[in-house]
């Protein structure tokens, strides 16, 4: 058993017959060593129980290869996707994802931010928590490059997709596509710029298609579990006629839809729901669903990659305000 | 604009008029000082931009309060909640938790190991890839404490839910609940030991049940995505009757109720299908499904403790291998 790390570059030379710059050129998969000979040595390193030590070389350069992302549940499988393409995209640089849940809690968030500057990561990916403003002020004053990925906030950097876009999409597809006039919107708390953007979209789409608004078919609830059953008690106990839903998320869709067979009524036929997300682009397993999501650049990649670009840069925090196109995708 | 963390615990002395030792000791929120003074310690410490040198410490006391969670996919919700109940444990205990992704392949489950090796994690989970053999081995050698979670692979430390009473309860309740005789099984690659135990309780349940065990019955797919399709295939291909299914996974088992769906079944009326690992208990928007899961212990709970103890006994890897109980859950 080798603890402590203490197998060096020198130990590696001396076991292959290598001189210590190409065996440490060869560790670092550098091109000009034949790929023959890079195998050999990282086998023989392996061999060796040869790690590399990166604490003491972050040390030296001030960045640890990791950087954070704070977010509400990694089970919502949205951010699980995030998740995913963000460690994709920045384990190409070498890069390592810290995992921070918040139950969009501003207390969990704030601490969230502040362990993971406890361990020196180089930057932020953060979807924020819907009372977030400080912690926001707090993690700039901190000149750490961080990115809000889905959620807009003031002027912080952030990557979003068109959430005034994807409300119209759906409330227009519900009432064109299905011929639908008494449209139940089930919107997230609107101090989640998406939840506020898609209710503007919602509402421009019923005017644009002739149809009224009116308030009493707008619920706003947490994005926590097992509060959508309370709208379906209140549309039935105030006894208001509805004929399609358009959901704020594919999992309140979801819900929606098992809660609506519950109650012996066919999605799409009886009432057809529309959600946003377009989850079955990646999970194979979900029912079908019409859905908005992105027409094209994934959210987290964009974010990834300008987040990447800050560190390299050295600059203090990225500037930028992305916001990406989306589409309907039909079942 | 607060830079390269030069706020130290003096300057909040200073400030705040404290002596240096009680800055120390209502930052780390010791219990000797008074609720107000560690909340205004705090504010004033935030307020100024202090961050705890979380590096500088860990190179004395050689931790650094990551740990690894090396998986397949975080995409599947199974492997998502069990790391949103790792990450909620080890907080508890001032520690984070690294994301790696190993797609279930060999060689980025070896990169994953060396790049949280690099960056000084105090120990590792992993839910071991099929080919993962040398791997953990390897991992052994750096004399590390880790522990696998959901797959046990030969005396390797491991906590499993107990996969041969699985695969006998769903099989089981199909036979007698469903009255069901040709139990199609869509098992995961025998590679994997859940695999290989839940196809030990099936045969186990069919045996007990009085009925034949057929070898065209049981197909084994990979856990990604879209294989599920050719198994409907070749079912349809051959012509080989059946009645129920018992699927590998509750992901597994939603694939095959869309596809039946397609094809005009209904479920369980036509065909009832039986998954395992009841993510409905967590993920409130799933459709309703019987499903197998723990019984009662969270399985990722009884992983990071175990782990947490090691670490913090300075033992050189976790020894225990624990089995949990499970049961079935029906609709």
């Amino acid at each position: 058993m080798i603890k402590n790390n203490r197998v060096t570059l020198r130990d590696i030379a001396e076991k292959t017959g290598y001189t210590v710059n190409t065996v440490s050129r060869a560790l670092h998969h550098k091109p000009d060593i034949s790929q023959k000979t890079v195998a050999y040595i990282n086998a023989v390193a392996d061999e060796m129980g040869y790690i590399n030590d990166n604490i003491a070389s972050s040390m030296r350069t001030g960045r640890t290869g990791t950087i954070a992302v704070i977010l509400a549940d990694i089970t919502n499988p949205l951010f699980a996707i995030l998740v995913r393409e963000t460690e994709q995209l920045v384990s190409a640089y070498g890069y390592s994802v810290l995992i921070l849940n918040t139950n969009e809690d501003r207390e969990l968030e704030r601490r969230a931010i502040k362990s993971a500057l406890g361990k020196k990561v180089d930057g932020f990916i953060l979807c924020p928590c819907p009372e977030c403003h400080d912690n926001l002020e707090f993690l700039k004053k901190t000149g750490k490059p961080y990115i809000l990925l889905g959620r807009r906030v003031g002027e912080h950097p952030s990557v979003i997709l068109d959430d005034v876009k994807s409300g119209y999409l759906a409330t227009s597809y519900l009432a064109e596509h299905y011929r639908r006039s008494r449209i139940v919107f089930i919107n997230g708390l609107l101090s989640i710029s998406c939840a506020a953007d898609r209710l503007t979209g919602y509402r421009s789409a019923l005017s644009d298609c002739g149809l009224p608004y009116r308030e009493e078919m707008v619920f706003t609830i947490p994005t926590k579990a097992g509060t959508i059953g309370r709208v379906f008690d209140e549309l039935a106990g105030r006894g208001i006629e509805y004929d399609a839903i358009f959901a704020f998320s594919d999992l309140f869709a979801y819900a929606a839809i098992n809660l609506l067979s519950e109650r012996g009524k066919k999605v799409p036929e009886d009432i057809p729901v529309v959600g946003i997300d377009h989850l079955r682009k990646r999970l194979f397993y979900m029912p079908p669903l019409d859905s908005v999501g992105a027409a094209d650049t994934r959210m987290s990649e964009a974010a990834a990659e300008l987040l990447m670009k800050a560190i390299r840069d050295g600059s203090p925090a990225c500037t930028d305000r992305l916001c990406l196109d989306v589409k309907l995708f039909p079942v």
